[in-house]
């Protein structure tokens, strides 16, 4: 089996409402469709988002940097043998999603090659992963309905909670009306998106102790670099590096410098391949990982699934996987579910992703 | 003054020869040329060299990034607050040399409105920089006597040779037949452009000892992280990062984890601000820097003087300024001269970077 042609399909699905962070605000799904043919008619599937102000990433750029640079270089390849693709994407410096995109594709190829679930390829661990749903940017009363809602409508009982936000007071109010109204039995984290200062994180820390929280995630830009060691020092829950550590080169050094002591990985960004190297290094070097999300579509969330599943480490954390609820519609053929607070793996071989032709011709920008 | 719009025009222009190195070679000057326009019909100039082996951009996500982003979220603004810019440019992240072209062109309608040349805006410390010729992956006779030529054509004596290569006997004979045929007086560094492992270029070292060497840059990648912190601690000369330190916050970061001791400056990916900044955290800390290449057409290399000329601690080594010599033509109206193995700053308000049009019709691409 050989590669012998990639499609990079630009296509916009609009969100149900903006979305907003600490780094920006989006209004549609503009991502990338990304196939891969080969010479026996098999196509491997992912999804690739283009997060400007997260990878310098662009529609226009995911779609040049395949069409003429990855396609080109990558065709005539065997799908199986990835360290190979890996080396030849590796010279290509950042464009994080497109080739994690590929990656996952190529993997999809792989499962469907071999007649098995890539879940399964990659170590087989669980039949699916718990969802931390994500809260973002409003009134506490209103975070705290809505973390209700989906744990009454979906099972739901681990939540990250969004912030960044100033004045302080205003993220801090929310973890004490969330820890009140959610009762001690539900998880909370915090995720910055590298809105605060290393100081004004720990003054956060200093003014939720006591609310149970399990981690806070990118609290600053890494480059702060001696404040935030000091702050990781200091701090009683592990601080997740995510925007930081996009790569096991990041990773490893954000881990050395002490600019952490948890990895979020995000399959989309990583792909299969990339995520398995940086999650040896997490597991070896003794530090939690937690599963990320890109802003996700269905497909994305369900690689997330498929990776995250598959192995103890990644699972033992509930995975970051509800933010496809604020699409409008997806490409994928048969919809995600949310249940039990769950969403399972699928016993398709591959990864499971089928696409809804008639919403891709709906959809597609080109 | 305000910004009204920024064009970024792709063109192409031809080396005499292909260019090779560790990450790949190159056989045109495919580059962006940036062009701000304001509100008094002052029009700021700069180069963006799309590199995806060393910055992951390409022309496409060049054009991108600047028509899509920066253009619409820079206009209205007055160049001369190039803070508030730094900014609105750091929340995209990587997009190096597009940020770095944004803002020199900047500095260059800051410099025009203020009726003065940018290199003493910037410090004004000399009128010119020695220059540094790299010498690139051919046989040694080859490289001694293309060092020779330029040596006697252009008085040049400072040389950065290429390597990176295995068998490591190919860079260390290059070593020892340049340091036999040019003399005791003529500088010689290495860059291996991450070609080599860490304890590869612990080898060369040892095999050039006595060399008069007098620094290695970029001598394998930078994730290796122990295996570099260890050829830095051992190396007795200065390890120099270059791909590994684009931003600030990279450099700060390696320099505090080890992963190198000297810090190469390029205005292509760094503009004037960054590489102020740059400069500011390398001299406080105590660390040589060398001004390089992006393999540089004349509008960069002027830049890079410019930039290089203004600050003592940035003119003190040699700059690699000679790349421009193996494009067959450039977009500068008045050719840049090497005399006396010196570039000379230019006297006129602004960069000095005056296009010439009827090259830039004949050479752009859209």
């Amino acid at each position: 089996m050989k590669i012998e042609r990639i499609e990079a399909i630009p296509y916009s699905i609009p969100y149900t409402h903006p979305l907003r962070f600490a780094s920006g605000e989006v209004h549609a799904a503009e991502h990338v469709l990304i196939r891969v043919h080969t010479d026996e008619g098999l196509v491997g599937t992912a999804d690739a988002p283009p997060r400007p102000y997260t990878y310098g990433e662009t529609q226009a750029s995911i779609i040049a940097v395949v069409r003429d640079i990855f396609g080109p270089q990558l065709a005539g390849l065997d799908p199986l043998d990835r360290e190979k693709a890996q080396q030849i994407m590796r010279r290509t410096i950042h464009n994080d999603t497109a080739k994690g995109a590929v990656d996952i594709a190529l993997w999809d190829l792989i499962g469907q090659s071999l007649g098995t679930p890539v879940h399964q390829l990659l170590g087989g661990y669980a039949d699916g992963m718990r969802v931390s749903h994500m809260l973002g940017f409003r009134p506490a009363a209103e975070l705290l309905e809505e973390a209700q809602r989906f744990r009454e409508q979906y099972g739901i009982t681990t939540f990250k909670l969004k912030t960044g936000r100033r004045p302080l007071g205003l993220d801090v109010e929310a973890v004490h009306v969330l820890r009140e109204g959610l009762g001690e039995e539900v998880e909370i984290y915090l995720d910055a998106n590298r809105g605060w200062t290393a100081n004004e994180a720990l003054e956060v820390l200093r003014r939720t102790e006591g609310m149970g929280l399990t981690a806070l995630e990118e609290p600053c830009d890494a480059s702060e670099a001696l404040s935030r060691r000091r702050l990781v020092q200091h701090s009683a829950i592990p601080i997740v590096g995510d925007e930081s550590v996009p790569t096991p080169g990041d990773v490893s050094r954000e881990l050395l410098s002490g600019g952490c002591n948890a990895i979020c990985i995000k399959t989309a960004r990583s792909g299969f391949t990339q995520a398995t190297e940086i999650l040896g290094l997490c597991t070896g070097l003794g530090v939690d990982v937690t599963m990320g999300n890109q802003i996700d579509t269905q497909i994305g969330s369900l690689a997330t699934v498929t990776f995250g599943a598959a192995h103890e480490a990644s699972q033992r954390r509930a995975g970051e996987l509800s933010n496809f609820l604020d699409m409008a519609d997806d490409l994928l053929a048969e919809p995600l579910v949310i249940r039990d607070g769950v969403i399972r793996v699928r016993e398709t071989a591959g990864v499971g992703a089928v696409i809804d032709e008639d919403k891709l011709a709906r959809y597609r920008q080109d």
